[in-house]
């Protein structure tokens, strides 16, 4: 094999799909980046079984063929190069140098034959979104998934098509994160689990951009994105999802309208008392027009009062910071609304058409010792 | 204790004299910042014993008094109030509260008794050097010294002067970096040897300024140095320093020029075949108008070409490439000048007028093998 292509385009693709490479693998050759010049196009490939990312790069082909190369090594090269064109030639024993300028690295890889391609995928009907929306939704919800594998379901996220609507939600046992959004086209019934890291990755590699499509195929075990020059394969999560609906109540005591800002910096300073571990609730006072928010930690103690729009009645109530704090990170809004039932039920923050609901477990705490 | 001042001013202070807290220390008075608003100034200090800090901040002091407070609390407290008027105020048992807008925060504090005051200098003779040459001439050598404390007088770095002459010396045994400075007034001779952790903290809290002077005292024990609101205090190092002049030879067999970003960015390219704690040399093979360098590791290996214009006999030599990359990335000239005599003494990268010297020990390899 022997191609010629630019740096930049080289990077860029390596970047790509290096998200797909397994950081720990017992196979060898799924550390590797499949570099496929065998027909007219110059595809790099890389898959850890779970989760494929195949990307086409410009190129010129010298010769045609196929070869596998440590990722680590091989993007760890390409970064390196001057910014120049880079030519890799490779012979019958898969040796392979690559050259650019008068530097010139010789490295043994794998060969193409052994590496796991992506499987085949039927592209029936497509699903389209735009790019900077799929970022949007997936950084609006995926800090809710599990952080552990002690439920498989939880560590992904629900996608639920039903007609033009698309409904991702993510949970963890402490709190749910829900975004509606609405699609341009109108689709058959679809529900499937994405793996988090599938959508994490995704997140990395789309450049975003409100004007270009990402094309979503669904099969009964994988999901397809395909975006630009790139396809992202994923295996899905068997299972049933939690019925979400069961869960959510529209019903509140007290309903409080605040800037976001504030409010979120507020927390974030309380935090700063709490070592990581050590479990101490922020403790929300709602009286009229004011907020008062309190945390008492071994370190020290911090209150705060905060102007709202209050509606019902006054509420004494605990959260965990951090998941107050992940939520008020991602929503876009200037003010935001608080609904609590009572003290041992969730608070929901959601907007007036429920383009997102996060509804967040409150905590027990002593209240005399606060 | 009562003071106001503003969160910036108390911020940037608590900023520096943070670099004087010990990370870990049997003392819990020692991981203190100690508030001194006894007179008519505020003065934030920290002490490791080996090295103190003190910087005087703007404020208002509406009672008097003193406070030692927990650095990491107490400056994650300060980053992270708004930007606004804060108000610290102590009672008879050291309850401190931290006012700022609507947020308020109460830790307790230490009795400002117990803490170890910076020791008096007696100041003498003052040199001054701009705040600039001094940021440079650290960042020029500091990279040098021995990373562990075998010996230790390798982990500090001489300085000498004699005259109108400073000489900033650093080595590890490998190899030795040398920065001449010309000072502006001429001063008795004076020659200390001052720990390299105090010089990176300089470096880090010093503006840079060209314009602004760092007046420096020296004692038979202690190193000052004053800068805008700030002093640094340091303990020496005891001892007799290597002497230098007995290492250094001006004969050479090989001598070339070459670009240095050019020759840089070889290096660091080359290296990446090179895992941490693999001893791999790069070899540098010098001939008429060109060296080639060429690195071989169990990754795969690398060569390339470098144009230079050369004086003297050709050479074969192996370095280690770190030592290379160090000296190039703190040179600011644009092409440097190698003087080399045989594969088995040492290295020169200098300049004509000897502002510095870095000498390099070269390796030994196996020339067959690669």
């Amino acid at each position: 094999m022997k191609l010629i292509c630019s740096k930049s385009n080289l990077l860029k693709g390596v970047n790509i799909v290096s998200k797909a490479v397994p950081s720990r693998t017992t196979m060898a050759i799924l550390e590797c980046i499949l570099i496929d010049a065998s027909t007219d196009e110059i595809k790099l490939t890389a898959n850890d079984m779970e989760l494929g990312i195949e990307t086409k790069i410009e190129g010129n082909i010298v010769e045609r063929g196929i070869i596998a190369l440590d990722a680590k090594i091989f993007s760890e090269i390409v970064r390196k190069l001057p910014d120049n064109d880079v030519v890799i030639q490779t012979d019958s024993t898969f040796k392979t140098t690559i050259t650019c300028e008068k530097a010139k690295f010789n490295i043994v890889g794998k060969s193409g034959e052994d590496f796991s391609y992506l499987p085949f995928i039927e592209r029936t009907e497509k699903v389209s979104i735009s790019q900077f929306t799929l970022k949007e939704v997936i950084k609006q919800t995926i800090f809710s998934i599990a952080d552990n594998d002690n439920n498989k379901l939880m560590t992904g996220e629900l996608f639920e098509i039903n007609e033009n609507k698309l409904k991702v939600v993510s949970l963890d046992g402490h709190r749910i994160s829900i975004r509606n959004i609405e699609l341009k086209d109108s689709y058959d019934y679809k529900k499937v689990i994405v793996p988090g890291k599938t959508l994490q990755e995704i997140s990395k590699i789309l450049p975003g951009e409100a004007e270009e499509m990402v094309n979503i195929y669904i099969t009964s075990n994988h999901i397809l994105f395909e975006f630009d020059q790139t396809i992202v394969l994923s295996r899905l999560i068997e299972g049933e999802y939690f019925k979400i609906d069961q869960m959510l109540s529209s019903d509140y005591e007290t309903k409080i309208k605040i800037n976001k800002k504030i409010l979120l910096s507020c927390i974030d300073r309380a935090t700063l008392l709490v070592k990581e571990g050590d479990k101490k609730p922020i403790i929300i006072n709602v009286t009229d027009d004011m907020i008062e928010l309190k945390i008492n930690s071994f370190i020290g103690s911090m209150n705060e009062e905060i102007d709202i729009e209050k509606e019902g009645k006054d509420i004494l109530i605990g959260f965990n910071p951090k998941f107050f704090i992940d939520a008020l990170r991602v929503i876009d809004e200037e003010e935001v609304t608080l609904y609590m039932v009572n003290p041992k039920a969730p608070c929901y923050i959601k907007d007036e058409e429920e383009s997102f609901i996060y509804l967040i477990l409150p905590v027990n705490f002593n209240a005399s010792a606060n």
